[in-house]
């Protein structure tokens, strides 16, 4: 691709089907938030759906609102608002506690779907949470569990018959490498496996089909494209296949059949209920609904195509304006096997996003060496690409004029 | 004790240290809210301070608020101010996910803390989340565990060498019955066991002294008398001498030694911190720490005592004003053996607390045959418990009328 001029990508706004989106964002002057798959922007109509909840909902019709107001199954609801989002059906997702925790529940509700087998599959430099949740898992079970971390070059072919679950990340949080979903899927299944998949960089960014692709589990972040908050509660899905076997180890009140029977013997509720474990966050799951309602707003395939778009400008914009300045694309050139973010490698990563930051651009550093960029469809105008290549070049030519070693290379800039 | 008149009521309220706090809370006119243990009242601060995290902190400050404003920090935070509510220290408490979640977390650490033993204790009854979170983990572990349910009688002996952890709620959620923390952690100890208190119904209602219990463990609920909102965070204590040798099960990245260096190997925060999982929820946490804040500057003792008194005052004037109306008290007689609320049995619970939540009294329904009255001394006053039981008094006059078995008692009220 050639990189656009301003003109280009002013012409792209004009035609940009999600364009009146941004309008639903509250966005600071001065900032070009490329950050987005980090933490969502904040919604317009949060703050006033807060008020609302806290004032009315639990200042006046206090313990009542459980019933009134529908709080006590907000997991079920927002789960299935989600649900449209990720191409699964209505009771196959519910909006509940941490991507982590989650990732617990549906790793050991796996293993009681393939009893007799003993490995969980995944890949070095998956997400940190992914890699941990599923040690936690490893060392509490001893010896019945063991974690095995392939390269993703040769995961495909070490799934076999004693893989309990291929574990992986859909959007790489640092390359935004794309598995290929379904394919791996039915790699996993061709061995009796099933596929879990994190849809924490996918969901809400990318037209995600878990049930076009069999996919069997996936947890997924609400305070990233989904616009939830810091720390909204996360969503986790289970085919509707698998729900009347699979069992939750984190067995709260909430996914009894009868919670409020008080009874004193566990008995999982039918479906996706079972995976709920305690009282819901109703405050977070409000934030978290309106950013989820917005996104619904939205045909996800345009904001797949856009997603593709902007980070395909991006790119060209930044190998044009910046070469030479010594940036490494460190993500797939292909957009179609890309998610919605792009990283750049460079020696000075951290020092160059913190100066970045300072200027209004705001990405994020991620060890040792990458910058990362994040172009959520919903409120990123293919013009904030130009100004953030402005930014990053300037920036970077400080840093190189700074640096003896870039001295001869900035001459030709 | 005789029942009080309205007079002495008025006069209790006139002398009570606490009476100013009412002011903090924003409760609805027309009601007498006697479910404060079950979700605390809004306090008048919330909305504004959820405001400015929603408005300033997520929508203008965006991502850099997890360091510019302490978001990083928050479930230690608001977990060392919730610390000096229960007698433990700072480092010892930290606020994060739901009790279910945090039980399962401590239920498995108390195992890694006790090699070669197998048996969780605990009573029929207890708490149902409780008694399903033991169970799921039993579950799970195979054989390497099991739960011990014994009668609260005799429970204290038959804490033998084979028991990990008893595992009880320091104030029952339906009798209130209050466990001598001291005397059953002390054996506890004789046998070389943990123990581990659920707080959910004696945090910000009673002057819990952790550490002058020799407690081992803990957990508690944010959203009860700590009106932390609907849903709030819950929060759970590790000993400081315990933090070291004892391992989560949960071991999601907040957990990590170093959890934004991004390492594939999992290895524990120091102290306190590597009992967090997930991404901390900002907003709920937010809340909560408002309700905290406000519970701080009440001293303990003067709660406890208020606390005793209110209930005390309710249970001579039910059992004056009600007296023939087919109620019986079904909570320790005794207030130091109580917790902050109080049942009486009737046959037709349900139907009267229905009858009872229509006329603006607000209590609970527990089953089979429980009516439950919380009394949360920081907005509960002492003239409430007059127009409660009158109300009460009403509603049974009415259902004794209506009750061919209760026609000729009714006539010598």
């Amino acid at each position: 691709m050639t990189a656009p001029t301003l003109a280009d990508l002013e012409a792209l706004d004009a035609a940009d089907p999600l364009a009146t989106f941004r309008e639903a964002f509250d966005l600071p002057p001065g900032v070009v938030y490329l950050d987005g798959n980090s933490l969502g922007a904040l919604p317009r109509a949060t703050a006033a759906r807060l008020a609302e909840v806290v004032g009315r909902q639990w200042g006046s019709d206090l313990i009542r609102s459980w019933n009134t107001h529908g709080w006590i199954d907000a997991p079920q609801r927002v789960g299935d608002k989600i649900a449209r989002l990720i191409g699964a059906r209505t009771g196959e997702v519910v909006a509940a506690d941490s991507t982590s925790v989650n990732l617990f529940k549906l790793l050991a509700g796996a293993a009681s779907l393939r009893p007799g087998r003993s490995t969980l599959l995944t890949e070095p430099g998956n997400f940190p949470t992914d890699l941990y949740v599923t040690q936690g898992l490893e060392r509490l079970l001893g010896d019945r569990l063991s974690i095995r971390v392939v390269a993703a070059e040769d995961l495909p072919g070490a799934i076999d018959e004693d893989v309990i679950a291929v574990s992986l990340t859909h959007v790489h949080y640092k390359s935004a490498r794309r598995w290929p979903m379904a394919e791996i899927t039915a790699r996993a299944h061709a061995k009796g496996a099933v596929a879990l998949w994190d849809l924490s960089h996918s969901a809400g960014a990318l037209a995600v089909d878990l049930n076009g692709a069999r996919a069997d589990l996936a947890v997924g972040c609400g305070y990233k494209y989904l616009n939830g908050g810091p720390g909204a509660p996360a969503f986790l899905f289970v085919a509707e296949r698998h729900q009347a076997e699979i069992r939750s180890p984190l067995t709260g009140w909430m996914g009894h059949a009868d919670p409020f029977a008080f009874v004193d013997d566990y008995q999982p509720a039918a479906g996706i209920r079972r995976q709920l474990c305690g009282t819901p966050s109703i405050l977070s799951l409000a934030a978290l609904e309106v950013g989820v309602d917005l996104m619904l707003r939205a045909d996800m395939a345009a904001v797949e195509r856009k997603a593709g778009e902007l980070s395909e400008a991006f790119i060209a914009l930044v190998e044009s304006r910046c070469a030479g300045l010594d940036l490494a694309l460190a993500s797939p050139r292909d957009a179609a096997a890309r998610g919605a973010h792009v990283v750049f490698a460079h020696p000075q990563a951290y020092a160059i996003m913190q100066a970045l930051i300072e200027r209004g651009l705001i990405g994020d550093f991620r060890a040792p060496d990458l910058l990362r960029f994040g172009f959520t469809p919903l409120y990123t105008r293919y013009v904030d690409l130009f100004h953030a290549v402005e930014t990053l070049r300037a920036v970077l030519a400080e840093v190189a004029y700074r640096d003896p070693r870039f001295r001869n290379r900035l001459s030709v800039t």
